[in-house]
């Protein structure tokens, strides 16, 4: 692995791990071994490595996994799995979303890149619904899409640091982001048709499953 | 006003505007023309005034505002007015709300106090659903409540955050927390029922003439 490379994995887990704020570009040199010459030969500082981190793995992360509408996948699961992957992304770099509005506030090339990102997310995120809406799954007034947008969005971008703030001992797993889609399926549900109840009663169930098992999986560990 | 209050009452404003992370107890102290020596006799560092300010004001408007059911308001209008009273508690302490999970995670005194706050809300916001069902102006089975109250949480605490990371500029006013009631409303939309829905479009309609009050203000301004 390349240097570059070598910095940006180390910083992700240390920021995930000690919190970004109490991780400085010193610790992230001498937690590889190498100098910090060497480390500001590939980054001018902090904000620089996020950035990369961002721009590199996060947002091609999220761009990538956004579904093409398709005659071939069922179009609530083109949706259940977008939503999935944007919650894996989510708890991959928790650190990000754990200060996003301080970390954006602090770099202006990081929040035009989001905010870019974000809009092409949005876009996707309601033509899925548009879809969901065209196959008879869900209805809605169309009046009411850019709200459910938003609403599935903000989820998509808290439910990790709302989870992380609900309990004394503040520890992640997959779990996690399990519980994450079943919120998103509670969001579709009351808008399902009645005909496609069963539908969805499936994508809970696997999902509720998959929760069980990593809770389980914990409980061994 | 005592020292002590003038010092929480600068770090809130400080916070706000130029970001937690940014300002230091020396800044404050020198925001306030008092010696760091003075600020010291109050504060033991600025964990401790962030803790004192979720102690006394954040947690107090949150409590406080906590609606009794009585049979002299409305179910609809108990539930709107106290989103309305969170939402203005997110946007006065946003700084607190901006990186919530990293601030719990420096400071566990604080931790504790926010976790027994949100099980107290979690309580009255279920308390306020089962009220609106037993007036029957909404509907929703048994095992659903626990994630409606959930997801009205999340919206609540991480709506100010997620309005604040829309956009190239970065810029909240009173606009932004009559929109987070309006996202309430939309949650509870498909769960009304028909012979309700009036009551709820007139909420809806209060404000959405709230929020275009506050953009014709802030336009003139």
């Amino acid at each position: 692995m390349k240097t570059r490379d070598k910095i940006i994995q180390a910083s992700i887990e240390l920021f995930n791990d000690q919190g970004e704020r109490n991780v400085t570009t010193n610790h992230i040199a001498a937690h590889l071994a190498i100098s910090p010459g060497n480390l500001y030969y590939h980054f001018r500082n902090k904000e620089d490595i996020i950035l990369s981190i961002y721009e590199e793995y996060a947002r091609s992360l999220l761009l990538e996994t956004l579904p093409k509408v398709s005659a071939e996948v069922k179009p609530l699961d083109s949706l259940v799995l977008y939503m999935d992957s944007v919650f894996q992304t989510t708890m991959k770099f928790r650190f990000f979303y754990s200060n996003l509005p301080v970390l954006l506030d602090k770099n202006p090339s990081l929040r035009e890149k989001y905010v870019e990102v974000q809009q092409s997310i949005s876009e996707r995120v309601s033509q899925l619904l548009i879809s969901l809406r065209a196959a008879e799954i869900i209805d809605f007034p169309d009046d009411s899409l850019a709200d459910i947008v938003s609403i599935l969005r903000l989820i998509n971008t808290f439910w990790v640091s709302f989870y992380q703030t609900q309990t004394i001992v503040n520890e992640v797993n997959d779990s996690v982001f399990y519980q994450g889609v079943l919120k998103i399926l509670v969001i579709l549900r009351p808008y399902t048709k009645t005909h496609a109840i069963n539908e969805l009663n499936q994508a809970c169930e696997l999902y509720q499953q998959r929760y069980q098992e990593a809770v389980e999986a914990l409980s061994l560990a």
